[in-house]
């Protein structure tokens, strides 16, 4: 996997390896070109100078392990973008960030080395830092095989899977169209949020023209360990939550509930899945006026241990059977832990990978706060029985308001000299 | 300094240390009771572990190296608190900073040791977490000693001093009354953006029908190096600037630029200093479509090095008398770097502290990004002269816009035992 070793080299010095004897200006498909990709172990936690590479069997920034910070940004297309220009979009995304996610500025030029009478090909603000485990991760939503007025815009709808449709509403769901749905999507994790910022940015600049932003979304901290090597994070109610997420080291798992298999969908997204995104407000107020004994029944676990009520450990398999005073279950039936458990699901995981955000402050005061919800499933019907289950019962929905939802089939990998997506194309 | 060695210990192993046989319940005047404070060089970088003690000669925040991740926020006082309420306020803030800083959560029982029957002290999404080089800074507005009415609410209107009053109007300002203002204000830097964004929220949390947040902001990334021991980081421009920033290192500079002397003002304010904060969005968009001869004109810099554009390296003092090709200055007259130099402002310094900034995606769908400036100086007056410079000739201005603008009085540090801001109510 590794064509070179640049571990700790910043983005300036990957530059001067890779930029003597090159010409041509613009972008294209680049393929081998300049990009220096180097291995990183996916059980390994991931420091600043972690370098992941883009061309794989599977899109990076799944599997993973869940780095600190989070920039995600749905796009639309813009009007008068043929196939073609979707297509040329997809190339130049697909280099450029193979390119950042190497730890090297886009373009042939990049930010500093002239000409001086152009616009730099890369905005700049990264140009000291490494990858910082920069993964980039693209999906497509519903809305591109066919749109609102029903146009098969590109040519692709023939080939839209049939899970591939708007999630449906969901009781107590408060949806602002701002932040929900999207042609694309591009979700970008990195231990350095500057890093982030700077892929989303530049793909974005890269877009232009021929699509646009329709929402964006910034997350601080990582609420999900995807690696056994990652402790569990707390999300803003104080909790570890999450506990029993899919893991990279566990055997069978990701095959089994993550990716979409040979038979279970069209071709071209075999390898891939399925990406659902939520903004989850939560009423960060009021659960901080609600007592210890009421929060600890809500998440059904123990806020200091993350053990469930039932005993044990974090790690403890919670037992909904045991009883306790007044033979009341010890975990209550809306408890959280137990409404989203695999047993209470047909056996239903999903690979979380959500981030907690902070937006500055409502009208009132109050902090808009909250999290961003990420999951990978090998169906997005997975999603939406676990989430009716939710939404009728938990507990939990006392405290949060879903307000942004978005559903994406991410492709598999891409290969090397090719695009990410090409297979729907082809 | 140093009153226990807790480098590595998390919230949760201080609680177990300290909390054993404390009794009551509630917030108060703790002092030496449960601070565990370990002193930290001024000059050496901050990772995770570093613990920056709270009861000093001046706040911390000011010359403490920047830490990567800023949670500023600003306060209204309630109407109906008293002065009484307001002093209680402070003493409950300082108690709570001074625990947080240390990298404890708050109050008698924090977050998860009960009682069960009552709210949480602490909210917890920082248990696990260490003090992560947390400074938290308080600072009074105009709007505190007399308010929009001429109302002296809390007594202290003939204690302002003269300099504290609403900046003026620059030219060029479009001014959100949303994101401006504020009697009493927060600044919470450290290296994990969870706890900086912890220590806002319980400090929001305490002032609970005292006082209410009217605006926030999130800072993803320092823009500025306030120790000669760290590398001066880009703007969203790409650029290094504020490279001839105040250095805790320099004999002297603090001292003359920063605080406020004996004479200088009220005895109350001596050994404190002055915080401007101006929330600066940049057009990123209209900027990424300039070329690179544009932007290094801007900034009379080379954006690779940051090197004046004069000749030499990052830190060679700019010659702006040097001309070049048509005998035109190599360093423009609306260049940056000339019009914010000291020299071309009657020696005038600030200290700058300032944050990088994207909070989402605007409704046409460009980043809603920017630098979050803030400025440590002995005299508001002194940013004044330096900003009216910039406001009226800074080639910059075509690609800013200044929408949020605050002043506040910063109070020097608390003497173990009492609170930040005593000495204004002795």
């Amino acid at each position: 996997m590794s064509d070179g070793a640049s571990g700790g080299l910043s983005r300036r010095g990957l530059l001067g390896l890779a930029g003597a004897g090159v010409a041509g200006l613009g972008l294209g498909v680049g393929g081998d070109r300049a990009v220096i990709a180097v291995a990183a172990s996916a059980t390994a936690p991931s420091p600043a100078t972690d370098v992941y590479p883009f061309y794989q069997e599977h899109q990076a920034g799944i599997l993973t392990p869940a780095q600190d910070r989070l920039h995600f940004a749905a796009f639309d297309v813009s009007a008068g973008t043929t196939r073609a220009g979707l297509i040329e979009l997809l190339q130049d995304w697909t280099v450029a960030a193979a390119a950042m996610a190497a730890g090297r500025d886009i373009g042939d030029f990049g930010a500093v080395s002239g000409p001086y009478d152009a616009p730099p090909e890369d905005t700049g603000e990264a140009l000291d830092l490494p990858a910082s485990g920069l993964t980039i991760t693209f999906g497509f939503g519903p809305s591109l095989f066919e749109d609102a007025d029903g146009v098969d815009r590109f040519g692709i709808r023939a080939r839209r899977p049939d899970e591939l449709t708007e999630l449906p509403h969901f009781p107590g769901d408060m949806l602002e169209p701002g932040r929900s749905g999207g042609d694309l999507c591009i979700q970008a994790c990195a231990d350095d949020p500057q890093v982030a910022v700077h892929a989303i940015r530049n793909l974005s600049r890269i877009a232009f023209g021929r699509a646009v932003i329709r929402w964006s979304q910034l997350g601080f901290g990582r609420t999900s360990s995807t690696s056994t090597s990652q402790a569990t994070p707390r999300n803003l109610f104080g909790f570890k939550d999450g506990t029993s997420n899919i893991k990279a080291e566990e055997p069978g798992a990701a095959d089994a509930h993550v990716w979409v298999g040979a038979g279970g969908g069209p071709a071209w997204l075999a390898g891939g899945s399925y990406l659902v995104a939520r903004r989850i407000r939560m009423t960060i107020e009021t659960w901080d006026r609600s007592i210890l004994r009421e929060q600890e029944a809500v998440f059904g676990r123990d806020k200091g241990e993350g053990a469930p009520l039932s005993g044990g450990t974090e790690f403890t398999a919670p037992d909904f059977a045991i009883t306790g005073r007044g033979d009341l279950p010890l975990i209550g039936a809306a408890a959280h832990v137990r409404l989203a458990h695999p047993t209470r699901n047909a056996g239903i995981r999903m690979l979380r990978r959500g981030y907690n955000f902070v937006d500055g402050t409502d009208a009132l005061g109050r902090l808009d706060a909250g999290l961003f919800f990420i999951s990978f499933q090998s169906t997005p019907e997975n999603f939406t029985a676990v989430q009716l289950n939710l939404a009728r019962h938990d507990a939990l929905n006392e405290y949060i308001r879903h307000v942004g939802s978005a559903l994406f089939a991410v492709p598999p990998g891409a290969a090397r000299g090719s695009y990410v997506g090409a297979a729907l194309f082809a």
